[in-house]
């Protein structure tokens, strides 16, 4: 393959676009396209491209592969644009954070003749656009693969050259599977931190309150402050899913609301307790997983854990705590009415 | 004042010790104790106390300040325990993350010679213990104080003198207004975060779905992360302001879930871009003042955002998006549904 199109210089296709030239295949073209001029030249001085011509014929023709790096509802935009461009045998690939709807328009619009391998790179982060492209970003990451239903081996594999290339580890699905646990994984999340962020900002003290808030809102917050258009997209593409998992988390919450209410009681604050403790536990084993890049089926890891679980189950159900809880809730059936009366402290 | 004693040598008493130490008021000794014998050896490795005794009554005996840095519901034990050993004069302040329960407390065990200054540095990260204890980590942080009742105002003075030693800008509030406030922007978070872990994890698919989680699940499941004892001594002294906000964030949750399913229309679909569009606005306006470390008076801060802000709407409500929602909704009035026969794909 001589040359290679981007469709999408942001910080996914500026980042693929960057570890492909540093790679450096011997000879490789990569050009690139983007809605907006100022991507484009941003792309070729960050070293992503070679050229990005303004005219998408120049950047799709006589490409060997092309990888659409675009919100999701842009991809089938592209998909359209660009159908009629390519050349016989010529391979597309994509980014998009939902499959089942990308792998349908594929089939709509492309011709026989063109292979289409659907692609998912789990990496990101807070920061997007080709300033923020970096070579390394995919590095040790999951490339979740989904080919499409008439894509040749040749197709696959030439896929597979380019994930190797940015260094991720290729991952093979359905794409039903894909979005369901995507809905769980990276779309819940985003609804989430949305929800806090509307929620926190329409009260009437919100004026007062954010100059408390911290890293803690930080950070729950991130997947707020991401592209709207993204997330958007991403909504109106794998809606099955996401309605499931809202209503999986509304659940969730109710019952901690219904923990903490309880709470009053040792009884209540020991489930509160363990609930957390659990959810705690999960989190670390999760992080340290991923962290350490293994696979689940990697015994390596198995073994780090559990000894630290035990330890928070004991501290949690240990005498110590048991009777540090009784003391407390013993004199505190309603602290917050007992103490309300009490008058304002003003410095 | 000759010796600050510091009770709890995590992260934020270690930071304390620390900032305290190289700050270096001339002959200030910084005594430390923890419930961990380790901790207050690393304590002493790490500079952040002089020495570290085992028995509480050496540290605390002469001491002119002392600073409680433990959970919640061990700054009550830790008063009641401290409360005979204090010196005519002292001053004791603490930095729990709830303050109303811990201002009845110091009323509660304290004698009248002693004055209790309630704080709260806004400051925090992921990693806890005295391991990852830094000296900057208030710098530029707001740290809420709270006079007790009866605390006379040399040792508010002494208070700030701390708090300007930690490089922090001191925040005078109500313990009320401070609980309500945090219960929004610092321990909804924490819930929202555990409620997103306990669901996923509780998944029979999550074995599956969790090689798929990254860094966007990484981040809003963050405060899970955190220590469960921190967290839940929060929910069992704060209740009353986190149910108020548990139950915001579920009709949050629950409007987005409505958008979502009604996002099938264009209608819908703009309903709910508009409102990912002002979460996003909400939170740059918010991060952007955040770091900055402005004050929200400071009119410097205030022109950035709106600027952006209109951006987006243009790019929301411009007719360029109208056009393209209006031609993929055309199309998709069950896209699930339809493509879901399809054949499963496999490599």
């Amino acid at each position: 393959m001589d040359k290679i199109a981007i469709i999408g210089l942001g910080l996914i296709g500026g980042s693929i676009g960057m570890a492909l030239k540093q790679a450096n295949p011997q000879g490789l073209q990569v050009i690139g396209y983007d809605s907006e001029p100022d991507a484009g030249r941003k792309a070729v001085k960050r070293g992503a491209v070679d050229k990005a011509p303004w005219r998408l014929i120049e950047v799709i023709e006589g490409a060997g592969m092309v990888i659409i790096a675009t919100p999701v509802l842009s991809i089938r935009e592209s998909m359209e644009n660009i159908a009629e461009m390519l050349s016989p045998g010529c391979v597309v690939t994509d980014t998009g954070s939902t499959k089942e709807a990308i792998l349908g328009w594929a089939e709509e619009f492309f011709p026989k003749e063109v292979s289409f391998v659907g692609g998912h790179p789990m990496a990101g982060k807070e920061a997007s656009g080709i300033d923020n492209a970096d070579p390394k970003l995919f590095q040790g990451a999951r490339y979740v693969i989904i080919p499409g239903k008439g894509a040749d081996e040749n197709a696959v594999k030439a896929v597979l050259d380019v994930v190797a290339l940015l260094g991720a580890r290729p991952y093979f699905m359905h794409a039903q599977e894909h979005d369901s646990y995507v809905a769980a994984v990276s779309h819940l999340p985003i609804l989430l931190s949305a929800a806090l962020v509307s929620a926190t900002t329409k009260s009437p003290a919100w004026r007062d309150m954010s100059r408390l808030a911290a890293t803690g809102f930080r950070d729950v917050s991130r997947l707020a402050g991401g592209d709207p258009v993204m997330s958007l997209d991403i909504c109106l593409t794998n809606r099955e899913g996401i309605l499931y998992w809202l209503g999986e988390a509304i659940k969730e919450l109710a019952a901690y609301r219904e923990m903490v209410e309880a709470s009053v009681q040792q009884e209540g604050a020991e489930r509160l307790g363990e609930s957390l403790s659990k959810a705690w536990e999960a989190r670390e084993t999760w992080l340290t997983r991923y962290e350490s890049k293994l696979d689940d089926d990697d015994r390596q890891s198995a073994t780090a854990i559990p000894s630290a679980s035990s330890t928070m189950s004991d501290l949690f159900f240990g005498t110590q705590l048991k009777e540090r809880y009784q003391k407390i809730l013993a004199r505190q059936d309603s602290p917050s009415k007992e103490r309300r009366p009490r008058p304002k402290q003003q410095p």
